[in-house]
């Protein structure tokens, strides 16, 4: 998803030198799962015409925006569908890039899944890339570590489970609608036939903040209801276990602009004396946070529902690459009195995206600047609302002296008030959820995960913000997110590739997920 | 004056609506002063070609980078000294623009005064201009306000004192030197001689930091000996009263940068855990200053010099304008617990010129930005040194746990302390200047503008800051600054203009400066 999947740019950015990089390699072992075993032998046999047929789908562009080529995307995707037997169909609504959806109806089930992923990318800029985003190509290991460009092997020999294919959307999120219709082959060549009803939805437009997904799922709200969505998309956790995550923070982001003289001002001529924006952005910026950043605006952490004993045993079980990520960072110290990283992700934040005001470097005059901007994104968390935490925070503005405003000032405003903020709050930002961990059918999905490889990484929340929301509330479901991605795929960044076996390791949860009963 | 020019940029980048503005029209009654009594007489008797013989001066180019220009502009002064009389020469230091010098020495004299101002001007974007920088013209108003080009009048005819001259310089200074030169001719024509001896000396590098200035004077000591060196530049009160300036505030900038993590992080996933430099730079900076625009940086008002009696005197006399001032700038309030703008600029400030995080607007990213910076001007009065209030400061970033560098820390060192602080002491910082008021020299000054023009107001410091301590350190004199242009010169911006009214009064002013004893 796009904003689970933005981490991995941002943590790949610089160098890893983590612990986490270092036991890396995934587990391969012999999994109890048959469907997953019968998955992985099948795979074995014809890895080359296997990734063939995923490049064949890499090579179609699918930036979001690009309607055209994605609709030749949804168009491939029908006929691959078409090809697993799974009865494929256009949702539309009009003007709009399509869901493309297929289902297995099995007569007497008691259950129904619907497997979510989507099949529309990030834009990518050519000349960012080492080779061209839509072109895709093999490479002996990862590029920034002197991978090469390899030929594809001939048909009946192994590749290279190191290897990796660098195109657009290798990992984000194509690779995951490829594993489900693959292990969907290997089931058919074994002989094994799902056990719930399977439907499978894909998406045209997640990464442009799914536009109109809620439209899609209300004109189609029968179909689409299910026991559970099981959200494929997403990256697995740094150790390389399998992760599963119950829920996802919600966003809400605000910005906020304090007001000095309708124009810059001479700093010599009327500094300290003309109130200064910068400063008074920075008194009411640091009110809103303690020196261990706990938030102070408040009431801001009332009403959050507190985790329950199987969320604080599955963090407590969670590798804690706590230590390791601040060596990482080169960070001395962190926030949060001492809580894991996996505890503050269940608690709502209040982050400053950016701050401007003047201008700094070779570009700084001697100015008392006329503004001050801070762009802030508040996390939610289930139990506090993106309404609510905006009104907390306006509040505390409020108590800060200021006369809060949705526009700029005039003349005649500024005037009346000593102190104007405009709190200019983002539209588009979405509530968090949380399924809860006890439930039949994510503990059926939880059971076939590690049948297939063990340990499994258990998170009752993402850190990343994805609108489930709606999908939950419009269809009145549950979600669960898998991931199957490498966590160093640079998706949405240039160069996003896939490690081979996270696309085997792929396939073969995707062969145990399709059998559950 | 470079940083006192700015300010009328600034203050005149949107329209103009105060009350200021209406009392604008200067008094031009008649004067006691017999020199400028003369100097007024002779003007209006030959407007016309002393026009033409100003904008031929300006018609040479003069950007302080463009050094053959700049020479060209040397050389046409020399030639226009040379038929005044003055015994003008260069004076060299080599690759560099000369200043140039000039005399009237008087057998018998008991003070010399040298009268300092600058023939080079700042960069001009011909595409900004209205007309081209280099191409004077005369307009019949205020461009903003409809000025139209107009002819220069036939001889003999007068002209309009509301028009204006539109040319890079012709305030900002060449307005200075040809009123002295004019003034110069009057008082030929009229047979009044100098009573002191006059020294002249125009510098060619003011618009870039008077990058050489130290080592002209140092080269030039006893020539360049004086009792007071009358500063002629800058932009007179808003009042269109006479304006003679005692000091002006010293200037120190730096830029404090604190950090997060060694890249940007996303805030979803380690927002609220991995230190945030956007909030810590806001609790460093609100840290420094209280509500009231108070500095808490502990002794930052040590040691100030406070002033005189003169001088306290001479700021309540001052024309109040503060009041409008909030007006046009659209501030219900400002800070200094109701202490008026003139008393301000007698205490030292600290001043946020620009801060940067991560993005903001449409730019702005799900991220925990990496680095936070803020631009920051301290303005020193008397009493306080640029050392010294950087010492302050960076023991107040200490105090708040800071390790302070001054240089990026590497890897080690961010990894080694919890709070790290770079601060870069930008080079070319100056100290404050204040000539006594009582000081005899100075008070002959006084005198002989309030014989031209009543009242004249006194101001203990500019706001702004000019580098005179290098005049007063090396030389061992004193400084007293005179200003002339309007105040809607937009000198430094484009279209900068003279208005003819403040052109005859400053030749009146300098006739009355020529002749003091």
């Amino acid at each position: 998803m796009k904003i689970v999947a933005s981490i991995t740019r941002i943590l790949l950015a610089g160098a890893c030198t983590t612990a986490a990089l270092a036991s890396y390699s995934a587990p391969t072992a012999a999994q109890d799962n048959p469907a997953a075993r019968a998955a992985r032998e099948w795979r074995q046999a014809r890895e080359q015409p296997l990734v063939a047929e995923y490049l064949e789908f890499l090579s179609i562009p699918n930036v979001s925006r690009d309607k055209v080529n994605v609709r030749r995307n949804a168009e491939h995707l029908l006929k691959m569908m078409e090809k697993r037997g799974l009865n494929p169909r256009l949702l539309e609504v009009p003007g709009v890039s399509p869901a493309v959806y297929g289902e297995i109806l099995v007569p007497g089930a008691r259950r129904t899944y619907v497997f979510y992923a989507h099949y529309d990318g990030q834009p990518a800029t050519q000349k960012d890339w080492a080779t061209a985003p839509f072109e895709p190509v093999l490479r002996s290991a990862r590029l920034d570590r002197g991978g090469q460009v390899v030929p594809l092997p001939a048909p009946g020999q192994r590749i290279n489970p190191e290897w990796r294919i660098y195109a657009r959307s290798a990992a984000d999120d194509k690779s995951q609608i490829f594993a489900m219709l693959a292990a969907l082959d290997a089931l058919n060549v074994a002989g094994m036939k799902p056990r719930a009803n399977l439907k499978f939805f894909f998406e045209g437009e997640e990464e442009i903040e799914s536009e109109h997904l809620d439209k899609i799922l209300a004109a189609n709200k029968d179909l689409l209801k299910a026991d559970l969505w099981i959200i494929c998309d997403g990256t697995e956790h740094p150790s390389g276990q399998q992760t599963v995550t119950f829920g996802a923070r919600g966003i809400q982001k605000l910005e906020i602009t304090v007001y000095g003289a309708l124009r810059d001002l001479h700093s010599g001529h009327y500094g300290n004396w003309a109130p200064n924006p910068a400063m008074m952005l920075a008194q009411l910026l640091a009110s809103m946070k303690d020196a261990d950043g706990r938030v102070l605006v408040e009431s801001f952490y009332d009403g959050v529902l507190p985790l329950g004993e199987l969320e604080k045993k599955a963090i407590a079980d969670a590798p804690n690459s706590d230590a390791s990520l601040m060596r990482e960072f080169g960070l001395a110290r962190v926030d949060g009195s001492g809580r894991r990283l996996a505890e503050m992700i269940n608690l709502p934040s209040l982050n400053i995206r950016g701050m401007a005001s003047g201008q700094t470097g070779s570009q700084a005059v001697n100015a008392i600047p006329s503004t001050a901007t801070a762009a802030i994104d508040l996390r939610l968390v289930r139990g506090v609302t993106k309404e609510g935490q905006v009104a907390r925070v306006i509040a505390h503005i409020r108590k800060q002296g200021y006369h809060v405003v949705d526009a700029d000032p005039d003349e005649k405003t500024r005037l009346a008030h000593p102190r104007i903020a405009k709190v200019a709050v983002e539209a588009g930002g979405y509530n968090a959820v949380r399924a809860q961990m006890d439930l039949p059918a994510a503990q059926k999905l939880v059971a076939a995960a590690r049948s297939v490889r063990s340990p499994v990484v258990l998170q009752p929340t993402s850190g990343g913000s994805v609108p489930l929301d709606m999908i939950i509330d419009i269809l009145g479901t549950n979600t669960v997110q898998v991931a199957i991605a490498n966590y160093d795929n640079n998706q949405h960044g240039a160069n996003e590739n896939l490690r081979m076996q996270n696309l085997w390791n792929g396939i073969e949860l995707q062969a145990a997920l399709l059998t559950m009963d």
